[in-house]
């Protein structure tokens, strides 16, 4: 049974559940040697599947609580899309733990620093002539021009999770408790990992250059430290991309498929770039959220109010966001790990590199949440320990709101000034819902207060996010 | 001699300063007993004069380096406009201190607590039948219906500050020492002060509102502390704005002329609103900036390269301006001083009050600024310890960029959008020349490490800026 398939041609969740827990996992990592490279990304080894694990010795335990353990390979993994239709990979309880595996769908932009050795890595990106161990990479046509799935959507997305005695209705409360960077499995590079940065066809800049050629994609190298020493990353170098050939011998003028591995033999790699400059590393989840009940399959790119693609640096250690449920069990993904990202994330990406999460996932029935911050929310919240984070976007409900060719249409629509718009508006309201303010005491907080920053303006539905300092209401009148 | 005549009618620069060290302050402070509340503002006792003082002890004292003291008076403000025209008050050398107080042009939505018992204050508001102390508020027709100089720009701006041998091309920097809040004059308020936030028929919100009536303005009052003890301030009450009839008889249906007057009488004041509410306070100049050459005179409200109305709250103590001079002794000029805004304004004010900055101007020589970081700077900067913000607007040139009426043109061009796609050439070409990047190497550096947050969306020329983070140059390539 692969990914690839069309997501609702597959067995039932419960099956597939089962099928996970039970079953040894048998094809898709297939050794391949004498196959040149890099037609092929070679399985040194099975990745593991996803099992109950003790919980850390630092949690708390409440009495039901587990902690599963959700590995990304071949078999964990939906490339590019969210779906209503996919089978869970586990199924958890309100309050259970999970540690998440998260494979940056950017890694063959480098194969020795970020998929060789590394058994998931490797699982996931196995494709040569005769085998595409995921498939589907996008919501798009499976026989479409530039591959299966069209790229329409890029995202390596973990899970899905499904949530018992979720449904349309609920919030669910995702806690980031903790998050590790995955180590590079190539033993070249001990201690360190690795993350990308493209500077991509639909990023904010791409017909926006100052320099020759253009318009040019370029991607960008930055190592990372894994021991903990170091809390920035370091360039290491960059390159121009493309066009490249990819196993199936299309060829990719331009970014368009996620998943394509360069040959380090026909780039020219820059080395000595931004000397002596320090990346403050960030660490967090790009894509984070559930299954919409609108569509059957939808890109993983234009974030959503079921969350997605927010691209809110701030979604990280620490933070716990909250989503509005849409279908049964909620339909819990993650991917789309990055480092560090700039509000804006200007190019097109971050530095895109594999992360694991440790969460623990919480359900609000529908009918406890009258009187509580949860109350009427219909988009995705942050929370941190200083802030409330209301995320804005181009169009909140693109889905419904842009007609059938909504997926297609949201990239023509894109506008800051819109998603300013929608984070005035949802502020404004959460304010009025949350405080019991009047609109008046709330506009006026929001002017003296409340800061809007852009959090995106490459996901097609662009983002601009309104942050609420809990430290506002820690007083009392004087 | 009045602010209020059009400034290209006025005597020269240097008359007006030797005017303003020699002669002593006559008229415009007139008694005014009798005359009913509102129409009248009463002068307690005649403001002082602008004049030398000694340098603080804490503070460095460079060989020729002098401290003015610039009072706030009808004497030495101009109301809602830069022009080029204008007679300074003061004439300063590179290096120079000055210690100058802003008046905050929305003091009259409460009189009792932001006019009453300030002898600056009073004579810069005084405004009865028979006389107007400071006539023209605004860049508009002195015959304008709402009143002289048409309300187009509103800020009560101390200055200008001629710096001698500044030229179109040098570059003026502006360092923001310190900054204290203005006492409340009235004795009734001892050691607080207070600052007003008006929910403004510019506002982002105006159209836009739940509850009726709508549209509405709205005031509401906060408290400040002036000994120090508090770094909040505390939400008084609010009520909802006019009409208000001024004391030449013209009807206000809309805030659409500043200074004018609230009768308390005929408000209804709602206490008890945003209760435990504690704003953070973050005082910084609203309004700082040079006059362009190329109108004779200029709203103040839409910002430019010259700086003027950024309205980026991070423009305060510690923090360093630099400013393009474009005529002939840069005629620095300083208001619209807040104690908080949040990044948007969203209402179209912060919480506006009147605050004292002390400041050191250095004029650094066009021939001098090769191979230094404001090279072929044509925009206003902000350096604070940690940061360079580089600010983005709409139209960065809007009077050049939009034809002979740009000062109308302007309020129908606002777009985030727009400030954005400025923000990101400057931030980018900053990058290139003061760092010596390539335009790949900083367009990764932006999309992994750089902040575009939403400055203003109310003041025409709508903000965008982009912090750069100083640390990411700190390091040394391991």
């Amino acid at each position: 049974m692969s990914q690839g398939e069309t997501p609702n041609e597959t067995p039932s969740s419960h099956d597939r559940r089962t099928f996970l827990k039970t079953a040894a996992l048998t094809g898709g990592v297939l050794a391949a040697a004498g196959i040149p490279f890099p037609s092929v990304v070679k399985a040194a080894s099975s990745p593991p599947e996803p099992h109950q694990v003790p919980l850390p010795a630092n949690l708390p335990a409440p009495g039901k609580a587990n902690h599963w353990f959700l590995p990304a390979t071949d078999k964990t993994v939906h490339w590019g899309y969210f779906s209503k239709n996919l089978k869970p990979v586990i199924e958890i309880e309100s309050g259970d733990f999970v540690t998440l595996e998260c494979l940056t769908h950017q890694a063959g932009d480098d194969y020795e620093r970020m998929i060789k050795g590394d058994p998931g890595a490797e699982s996931v990106y196995y494709w040569n002539k005769q085998q595409k161990n995921v498939n589907r990479r996008g919501a798009g046509a499976m026989d479409a021009p530039v591959g299966a799935g069209g790229g329409e959507g890029v995202h390596i997305c973990t899970g899905p999770i499904y949530v018992r005695d979720a449904q349309a209705g609920d919030i669910l409360e995702v806690r980031i408790l903790d998050m590790y960077p995955r180590p590079c499995g190539n033993s070249e590079y001990k201690n360190r990992t690795f993350g990308t940065n493209l500077a991509a066809n639909w990023g904010y800049h791409y017909h926006d250059l100052l320099e020759d050629p253009k318009p040019r994609e370029v991607v960008t190298i930055y190592e990372l430290d894994t021991t903990g020493e170091r809390n920035w990353a370091r360039p290491v170098y960059n390159y121009r991309w493309g066009p490249l050939t990819d196993p199936f011998g299309i060829i990719h003028e331009i970014y368009n498929y996620p998943g394509l591995v360069v040959d380090p033999a026909k780039i020219q790699a820059n080395h000595g770039i931004l000397k002596n400059v320090r990346v403050p590393i960030r660490p967090h989840f790009g894509t984070l959220g559930l299954a919409p009940k609108e569509v059957e399959i939808v890109s993983s790119i234009p974030p959503n109010y079921t969350g997605g693609n927010i691209d809110d640096w701030r979604i990280g250690k620490g933070g716990t966001m909250y989503y509005p449920v849409s279908v049964d069990g909620a339909l819990l993904s993650a991917g789309d790990t990055h480092a560090a990202q700039g509000d804006s994330e200007l190019c097109g990406t971050a530095i895109e590199s594999s992360w694991t999460g440790l969460f623990q996932i919480i359900l609000h029935k529908q009918n406890s949440l009258a009187e509580t911050v949860l109350s009427e929310l219909n988009w995705p919240l942050l929370e941190t320990r200083e802030d409330w984070v209301v995320h804005g976007f181009t169009y909140p409900q693109y889905l419904t709101q842009l007609g059938p060719d909504a997926q297609h249409e949201i990239y023509k629509k894109s506008a800051v000034d819109l998603a300013m718009r929608d984070a005035y508006r949802k502020v404004r309201d959460f304010l009025m819902r949350t405080q019991k303010l009047s609109e008046d005491e709330a506009i006026s907080l929001i002017s003296v207060a409340v800061d809007f920053g852009v959090t995106q303006v490459v996901d097609g539905n662009w983002g601009v996010h309104a942050t609420v300092k809990k430290s506002l209401f820690a007083g009392s009148q004087d």
